[in-house]
């Protein structure tokens, strides 16, 4: 199987998605209540208390923001790493080299939320003091949703990117062998207000998850999602995951695939490539729990009133012209990237917290017990 | 016809990519031929020398890069500008505000090739002085590839960035109006020697040129292409151009175009928004002569031994990895973003010269006609 690789065992992680797709009723948890369960967690397994933190952080905002792939569907893998002592917490990221507008930061294979954090800052203090911030990172881990790092730089006004490499899972256009991660970017930039527009996407078409579930369901796949073993793009979604690989997003080359090769490797200059950590296919497996993942990040903070003032107003401009588009026939509405997000997360202040997949709280129940901690208490 | 608007009369455009539709054999002619009647051309209609000189550089690399949409077949759109004083070419452009590491430039409405030399340029110093350079300027016009500014940095050993806003064609997901342009970005990084990773993109899934170029075959368009004026995907290039709208990269929501529309709008973020110049449906229908472009365009610069040294080095291993992967079945191999381009040249060099599709000489020596200057001298 080479998505994935030998080590990957793809069909044996826990499906994907698990907040997504509620067929049975879902258990509701107050958000403070899944923050400190991650903090109690991770500190079991052994991370400094501010480590644990950062990476509750992350993990929340997933959930938080619906995206349910990246928040505690994912916290057994961090405890797992630091209790097998691949991913460390008893030292901190370290700046290797600076200029008055960029770092070189070493991550020192702390928690990838604890490198993201400290780069990011950084990043934005030297946006405060030269109009921008670009921070490369090596020596990191897994981050969680990229749009996290954006949002702590649009949360004060500024614009905020960040990219990340990942473990190998895409086709490039013409090839038979996975050589680039979903590799995703996220920008955030501020509107008026709470308002504002975040794009945070792989530059994959669809991740592996979606895939995976289209396998459960016994179901095809769209066109331009994944490739079979000769590279043929192929709507089954099995013979993409035993040997094939992910599209990168625009699918085939006639339809626009060379585009998202090149934006997945633009990815990758930015992170594995300038920050001179680990890239391509030179990146372990995911779930590979063998080797230390040394990932590549990239952190970039950008003042814009170094450049004109009234940002904001235009940019929140530009954001309702769009959504007050005509709708396509059988639409209802154009949204802004942020748009879904916004509105789970207003669901959940609606509805008093996270609505989870019961498979995910008997799992959270499965890992407190074994990491001997509290469960995290559910409000029904 | 709402692709292009009212004032467009797309109709009536010289038909696209003349140089790629060789059924009839080529023109050819030599290099510096084309760029001395470049020069020619704008002196005549009334350019200052150098300025001149700017459009003629990167017109020249338009078709010697082999786009050959962006070179001589656009030349009279930029005389016709400056003859009509839509375009000026009594000023330069200058810089409003600027910070170690960043500039905030008005074009004045000359020349887009001469802004993009001018901000690419500051870019680079500022790049030497602290790591990175981030230009956004104002008030420019049609700048030609986005690539030659990118191509600026990195053939000083730099990465090279540049993004410029365009006249709307293209529908944002679920809508049906056109609301952004093709939103054009373009990264080049140095590998060693010659040898350099060179992206060069339209956010949507192709250019009009290519729709246009199906309907005068009577041809399908692949899915993910365009829609039409109800906002549908269709597979008829005909009801794109007649009030539809071209699709962002990622054609229709199921297939990731979200993507592309959330890539589109970060190239407008970067340019009309942060520069302060004209944005979105707002910026002037393509082709519209009646009022001035203010077009906003964004040019980065960065010198990667800020970070890690051996930056060369990585990006040369990473893009003879992509070309090393086994090719997919029917295909002969894997190419890097810039690869085309550069056989393009080279296959330039071995000609000695470009080779012009016929009809393009016609409208050269017509339009040399009708500026009273000698007519581009050809070699065979």
């Amino acid at each position: 199987m080479r998505v994935g690789g030998r080590a990957s065992g793809l069909r044996h992680m826990p499906v994907r998605h698990l907040g997504e797709d509620l067929n049975v009723p879902g258990v509701l948890v107050a958000i403070p209540e899944v923050k400190s369960f991650i903090e109690r967690c991770m500190v079991a397994a052994g991370t400094k208390p501010e480590h644990g933190q950062a990476l509750a952080e992350v993990l929340l905002a997933a959930d938080h923001r619906g995206h349910f792939s990246h928040g505690l569907n994912r916290l057994e893998m961090y405890v797992n790493d630091i209790q097998s002592g691949i991913t460390l917490s008893n030292t901190e990221p370290k700046v290797l080299r600076e200029t008055a507008a960029t770092a070189h930061v070493d991550g020192m294979n702390v928690l990838g939320p604890v490198v993201g954090k400290f780069s990011m800052q950084i990043a934005i203090k030297k946006a405060k003091e030269s109009g921008i911030g670009f921070v490369a990172a090596k020596g990191s881990n897994h981050y969680g949703i990229a749009g996290f790092y954006s949002l702590m730089a649009s949360s004060i006004g500024y614009l905020g990117l960040s990219f990340t490499n990942t473990s190998p899972l895409v086709l490039p256009t013409r090839g038979r062998k996975v050589v680039l991660g979903t590799n995703p970017l996220t920008l955030a930039a501020p509107g008026k207000g709470e308002d504002s527009f975040v794009l945070d996407m792989a530059t994959s078409a669809v991740a592996l998850g979606k895939i995976e579930l289209a396998s459960v369901k016994k179901e095809k796949i769209p066109k331009g999602w994944g490739a079979d073993a000769k590279g043929k793009e192929t709507l089954d979604p099995d013979l993409v995951i035993s040997g094939g690989g992910l599209l990168p997003v625009g699918g085939s080359e006639e339809s626009g695939g060379y585009k998202g090769y090149g934006l997945s490797m633009l990815v990758e200059i930015f992170c594995g490539i300038l920050a001179n950590a680990e890239y391509g296919p030179n990146i372990r497996r995911w779930k590979d729990t063998e080797r230390i993942a040394n990932l590549g990040q990239c952190f970039i903070a950008i003042n814009p009133d170094v450049f004109a003032p009234g940002f904001s107003d235009r940019m929140q401009d530009l954001m309702n012209i769009c959504r007050k588009i005509t709708p396509a026939e059988g639409e209802t509405e154009v949204l802004v990237a942020g748009d879904p997000e916004r509105r789970h997360m207003e669901k959940c202040k609606k509805q008093g917290g996270i609505l989870y997949h019961p498979n995910q709280i008997v799992l959270m129940h499965a890992l407190a017990d074994r990491l001997k901690i509290d469960q995290m208490p559910t409000k029904r």
